[in-house]
């Protein structure tokens, strides 16, 4: 998750919210985790928007980036602090709260309510630090599918989210077709190809170099406070374009003459330093390293999301962004490829925005029209046949 | 300068090579930088191959790039050390040694034999280390003219390089114009954008970030490793493509599986791990800084390659690698453009390689065909009047 920045139009946000907590996987009931070792009391941190219907039918589930969290949409009470796809979601907004019921969890190993590395291990009353088990985007998903259960939801209408949120939406429809109508992922990819790894092992090793992560063990300290924005200052080159970098700093310098010297000279550099130092403050160094295994982990390609000769009615609307340098559109052409293969409805679209990957953050008119759309469609009950090749 | 890791084919390789010192601007002589500050005594490192002919009209200067040195081809004695340009530097080669005499200069700011932040302040007898005054590549232009007037060459046939190298090949021309016959600038730009500014910003706070960096006085104690180990691990992404990366690691496993922990699952973690090692034990983090940021600086945008209404008789071969992302074609074709603008006779290409950026050390045989070509028209006296658009 990139942060866009955009203040709330107080016409047409869905106003205040709140973030709810479920809790499961008590004693005795641990979540079996992929890697073989079990993860207990888990909690989940939620928030929901708009009101679902009678039937039922009406539920979205919107997933966020690596970074992300709960608050996907309005403000929480006394604050400004805008949900991160408040642009997305709100009354007649691409996923309308008017007509639908929102839900937005923020994932395992994350630091933003759920259980993750930086919560307290019931065993040892202290955080836990790397004691905290390894996950997977499964696992993400796996106790996802536990609250979509306790909400009493039996089939959602659409899984949605960009770039990590999007391999959560896949791994739904690979875990849970059948509760799944339809999915839209964005800005995202089947499997990490080895360039995105490399980005995400250095963010890693970033963080690890700092002596004050004291391998994992610093909750008493403070935050690798160095190594983490180095970390984030890495991401945030991946999530612009040349192109959109260009238009927002060039070469601009900050204080209109060169330093000679190592301080930020150019606007850019000043930048990256803001958006570092601001990343130490809201987000856990450990949930990073474990968030950024668990996409590079991350594999649906082949026979995995769609296993077999399963057959599969769910829906899909694919987006990508011609300037998204970090999940490239030709990883998104590979899921279509795959579903057409699998003879699954899925229609594809490349949006030609300059944003590169904070695109699906940002580019909200033209995102919003295929959304809008695609949706409506799937909410009237299949009622056209297919849609392929917009 | 990134490492081919080539062999030398011992065949038509120039054999073994020594490096030279050439010294100047000693007491009461310093040099003038562009910060305006001074600097001496200045030490160039350099290496010659094949011989200056009687008119001294056959003398090629080759230029490295970020972490490059002067030992640009054949081997030193005893060892196996390959040059970096080896593949391209020698009997029969691209710039052939059996018909040019080929120098290659290390630049001022460096560690590599030439005076740098590692030096020896004369002031203090201790390194200078952030006390080295600041410096542009103006500045290691004009140390590498001293050296050209100390080897008594009026007009260099050639002036090469990749990367930082090819800025040095530009600043040649702008700075020297009647001294440069020709010049072959490869995979390089006028000015850096602010993605490649970005991406040198976090390689800085990288190392700067590291408290074994000790506000550059670590000499006593050892390289900043951690730091400078990271910074070489994210230079090393942008080296590469998207595509050399798949074909050269896809997302093979280092040990066949999962280790569900933080080391190096995949081989491209490895190959990360090993460059940036392996990095530490030959390079000084103090002269990354000031060379990145020399880089940094650089513009010779609008009229500053060819000031005012100057005639220059230079001829230039641009090319560029369509899978080099750090220093993408569109650079090179703004070289382009700004010299068809001056009239100046230029010849671009751009090359079909999947190497990414490295392809200037390591596509050997299409840079030949084209550089044989185009130096043997320059060293035949302009016989062709125009070779404009191959």
């Amino acid at each position: 998750m990139t942060e866009t920045g955009n203040k709330t139009d107080k016409d047409n946000s869905i106003g205040v919210v709140e973030t709810q907590y479920y809790t499961y996987a008590g004693p005795g009931k641990e979540h079996n985790l992929e890697s073989g070792e079990k993860l207990g009391p888990i909690t989940l941190a939620y928030e929901t928007y708009g009101k679902l219907n009678k039937e039922k039918t009406n539920a979205i589930l919107a997933l966020h980036a690596l970074s992300g969290d709960a608050h996907a949409a309005g403000v929480h009470r006394d604050q400004d602090n805008v949900g991160w796809w408040d642009d997305m979601i709100g009354p007649g907004k691409a996923f309308d709260t008017n007509r639908y019921f929102v839900i937005c969890s923020n994932v395992i190993g994350g630091c933003k309510g759920s259980t993750g590395p930086s919560s307290i291990n019931p065993v040892t009353g202290k955080p836990y630090a790397l004691d905290f088990p390894f996950i997977t985007i499964a696992d993400m998903v796996h106790a996802q599918r536990h609250l979509i259960d306790f909400l009493g939801i039996d089939k959602l209408l659409c899984v949605t989210g960009g770039s990590m949120g999007g391999m959560q939406v896949l791994q739904w429809v690979a875990s849970y077709p059948e509760r799944v109508r339809s999915a839209i992922p964005i800005a995202t990819a089947l499997k990490h190809s080895p360039q995105q790894i490399a980005f995400n092992e250095v963010v890693r090793q970033s963080i690890m170099a700092d002596p004050a992560w004291r391998e994992g063990n610093y909750y008493e300290y403070g935050q690798p406070e160095k190594g983490l924005a180095v970390a984030r200052m890495i991401g945030h080159i991946t999530f612009m374009s040349d192109q959109s970098m260009e238009e927002k700093f060039s070469r601009r310098l900050k204080t209109g003459r060169f330093s000679f010297g190592f301080d930020a000279d150019f606007e850019v550099e000043g930048y990256l330093h803001y958006r570092g130092a601001n990343f130490v403050k809201r987000f856990d160094a450990n949930s990073y390293l474990y968030i950024t295994k668990a996409i590079d982990y991350f594999d649906l390609s082949g026979g995995r999301l769609i296993p077999g000769g399963k057959a599969i009615d769910t829906r899909f609307l694919i987006i990508s962004f011609k300037s998204d340098w970090l999940y490239p559109s030709y990883q998104s052409q590979e899921i279509v490829r795959l579903l057409k293969r699998k003879r699954v409805d899925a229609t594809y679209c490349e949006l030609s925005t300059t944003y590169g990957h904070d695109a699906f953050l940002i580019e909200v008119e033209e995102q919003t029209t295929l959304i809008k759309h695609f949706l409506d469609k799937t909410f009237n009950g299949y009622l056209v046949v297919s849609d392929h090749g917009i």
